[in-house]
Parts: structure tokens; sequence; C-alpha cells
């Protein structure tokens, strides 16, 4: 494995309730965590309305720029769920009825009504899929090349991020350490560019916070090799004290 | 003004703190409870990384097809904020310092060590901006063209869309009914397909959650019509309540 090598992820989120602010969107940061520990990186989001042809233009743009992409939302039995159709639109493929789709769905509806056309619905994937499994609801995620179709609900995207867990191929997981000090970010600034241009293997994040009445940062040091991103933190620790304020390893 | 007319908005939310799942956006979710009252449809979203071609690329698109583009995220003191730069370069404009918000920023750091170089950064804007006022740090958004550069911190944020309040030009404003039932969104697929159909100015979504050990589900019957969003709800918490389910208006 070249350990050179960057994995990337792109997640497109479907649903008109993230954009008119009803819902809050969970599952970007949640499959963030997850990609990070997979040793994959996520490159970018887009957040797009329940509408086919701006599923596909995301679809096609974000799937042929990374090695995977995820999709959220939109895979459940009611009108407004459309990413199955979407997605095999915009892949040129069919949509079929998945037979284990369907006895997984048979069986958790079976002392629950039993199975019906909306219920069925939930059991289509884009021909040529294979599903992800969850255990929670019956409805099964699904991944076709390099696309993953996950759930709206972040429970449901957690099961099937687990049944995911170590079958992805990536590089070395992104690694941090986090700095807190009590202090204004602008006062640190020249110390923050100097410690990253001194570690050209890190990347240093600044992130200013207002609690307790008081102002203070967090300053994330990452990188690929634990031991760039520790001599990067040391350096910068040292850097702060100098000026006479306290740091905090693992942030404030 | 022209009531069938939409008006629509984009955001791009710029950080490398989103992408690594360390930070869960706020803003998102902020802007579009904002913009829903100013008239205005949010669109898309795009969450890309601390790179000038990255934000470049999805500003440009962006603010091309949309109304409005707001970008939150990338305006601080320090060496990752690149935000002025990348949308100053989009625009193929010059970045200057806003003489106004130099003098927020020296009165703001008077008795905080005065002005620094790292604190002269945030009243750098692209040329031609206009400041939009932050009573919070005295780091001022900017806007030039339909483009809003906002904070990072969402509590700067919203005092930013205070500042903004009621100055966008925008049309009817999105009103919803939201009927909750316990009960599985499968079962009722058919009559929400059928509530939508007959009330061709409305969209319904379906947001399914389980809780309390149940399956239930929340209809969000949207429109710019508050008479077409209750006759609609009207219509199908009747049809619901036929097959011996309640429902209860606002949700559960």
């Amino acid at each position: 494995m070249d350990s050179e090598r960057i994995w990337t992820a792109a997640i497109v989120v479907i649903g008109d309730e993230i954009l008119s602010g009803r819902t809050q969107d969970r599952n970007v940061a949640q499959i963030a965590t997850w990609l990070n520990v997979q040793g994959i990186r996520l490159k970018e989001v887009r957040i797009v309305a329940d509408d086919s042809a701006a599923i596909a233009e995301a679809v096609n743009i974000l799937r042929a720029r990374n090695d995977y992409l995820f999709t959220t939302g939109g895979i459940g039995p009611t009108h407004d769920d459309i990413t199955v159709d979407a997605i095999a639109a915009a892949l040129g493929v069919a949509v079929v009825v998945h037979p284990k789709a369907r006895a997984v769905l048979e069986a958790y509806y079976a002392d629950k009504g039993g199975i019906t056309d909306a219920r069925l619905r939930m059991a289509r994937v884009p021909e040529g899929a294979r599903l992800i499994e969850n255990r929670m609801s019956g409805a099964p995620g699904m991944h076709i090349d390099n696309v993953f179709i996950m759930a709206g609900v972040p429970h449901i995207t957690a099961q099937m991020l687990d049944a995911l867990t170590g079958t992805l191929e990536g590089g070395a997981p992104l690694v941090s350490v986090t700095l807190g000090a009590w202090v204004a970010e602008s006062e640190v600034a020249d110390l923050l560019r100097i410690a990253e241009r001194d570690h050209p293997g890190c990347a240093i994040g600044s992130y200013p916070f207002f609690r307790e009445g008081k102002v203070g940062a967090n300053f994330v040091v990452r990188s690929t090799s634990e031991d760039d991103v520790r001599a990067c933190a040391v350096d910068l620790a040292k850097a702060i004290e100098a000026t006479g304020l306290e740091t905090v390893a693992d942030g404030i």
C-alpha cells in the first residue's frame, strides 16, 4: 500500500428538510468521523433538494473525482423518496427489485401487516447494486460502483456504517492533537503560521470560541504522521507558552 | 412584486473543521431558517475545504445560478482564514483594507493591546465590498454583488443576519404545517402521494422517527400560500384519521 496516496470521499446530502432549516443534519459529522478511522479524507459535501436533476448532477461530478461517494436520505417508502431512481438515472442503469432486500422486508413486516407496494419501494435498487445491512429498520442501504447509498435517519446510517467498517480501502488515518488556550487567536496568529511552515506535513486549524465571558481558541494540528503531529504540537505549545500563556493539550 | 417569482440562495460552508467531523455545522440550519422569513429559498449547499481553488469553484458556480450566495467561515485573523482572498480571486478583484473596518477594529482593540498585522487581516475585503455589521467581535462580514461573506462562529453569523434582516429582496415566504402521527410512513405513503397530487401548489415531506420505542412520522406540507397549505393539511389529516389513526398538528 502506498502510504502517500490520499483516499478521498464526498457526500451528497439529499433532503428538502435540511435546506428548509427544519432538520439539523448530523450525517456529515458522523460519516466524516467514521471516514477518518478508515483512512479516507472527506473532501467535499453537497446538500441538494429532493430533485432528480440536482441529485444526478452532484452524484456524477463527485463520484468521478473522489474514491468514494456517499449519499444520505431519500430511500424510504414515500413519494418524496427519489434517491434510488435519481442515482440509477445518473449511472444509466435500470431500477430493479433486489430479491434479498424483498425477502428481508417481507420478514421484517411479517407481523406488521405484511408487505405493501409502499414498503416494496424500499427493496428497489439500481441494477447491479449490493445491499448494505441495516439491523434497525429492515430497509437496507446499497452500494454500486463507488457510490454508497445511506439512510437519512442518522441512527440507521450509523448501522450501515457499522456494516461497512473495514471493508473500504483507505490510506493512513489522519491523526490530530488539539491545543487550547484562553487567548484571542489574533494574538498568536504569527506563531501558528510559523509552526505550520516549520512542519511541512502538518496543517494547523484555528477555531475561536467565546465561553464563560472569555475569548479562547483551539488549535488543531493534523497529519497522517503521528510523530509529525506531536513534534508540531510540542513546538507550537512552547511558542505559545513563551508569551506567558498556558496551553491545554486536547483543547479547552 | 411578482408573487410567483421564487428567489433562491446557496451557501458555501468553508472549513476543514466541518469536513474532518470535528465541528458540527450549525450555520446551514440557521441561515436556511432566516432565509425562509425573507422569502428566499435555500436551493443548495456546498461544504468545501480551506482551499482557494475549491472555494472559487463553488462560489462562481453558485453565485451565477442563485439570487444570493452566502459563505460561512474563514474570515478570522489566522493563516487558515483565506476566504476573502479566495473570493476576491473568484470575482477578479483586488483585496484592499476597508477604512471603516479598520476603524472598527482599532476601536475594538484599543484597550486589548491595539491593532496588529494579524488583527488588520480582518479589515481586508474584496475591493468594492460593503461591510455587514457585527456587534459581537468587531470583525465585520461583508457583501459584494450578490455574495455575502459571513463568519464561521454561529453566534457571530447570527449578528450579521440580524444586520441584514429586511434588506434583501425576496418573494412570498414559504409557510408550512406539520402533521404528526404514530405510524410507519409506509402505511400512509399512498395518502401522502394523493394529497400532494390533489394540491398542486403544495409539497409534502415525510420524516420518520423512532422514539419511546415506537415508530412515528411527521408530514410537512409546504407552500407559499397559507390557504393552500391549510387545505392540503386538512385533507391529509382527514385521510389519515379515516384509517383509525390520530394526527397532531404541529407534529410530534
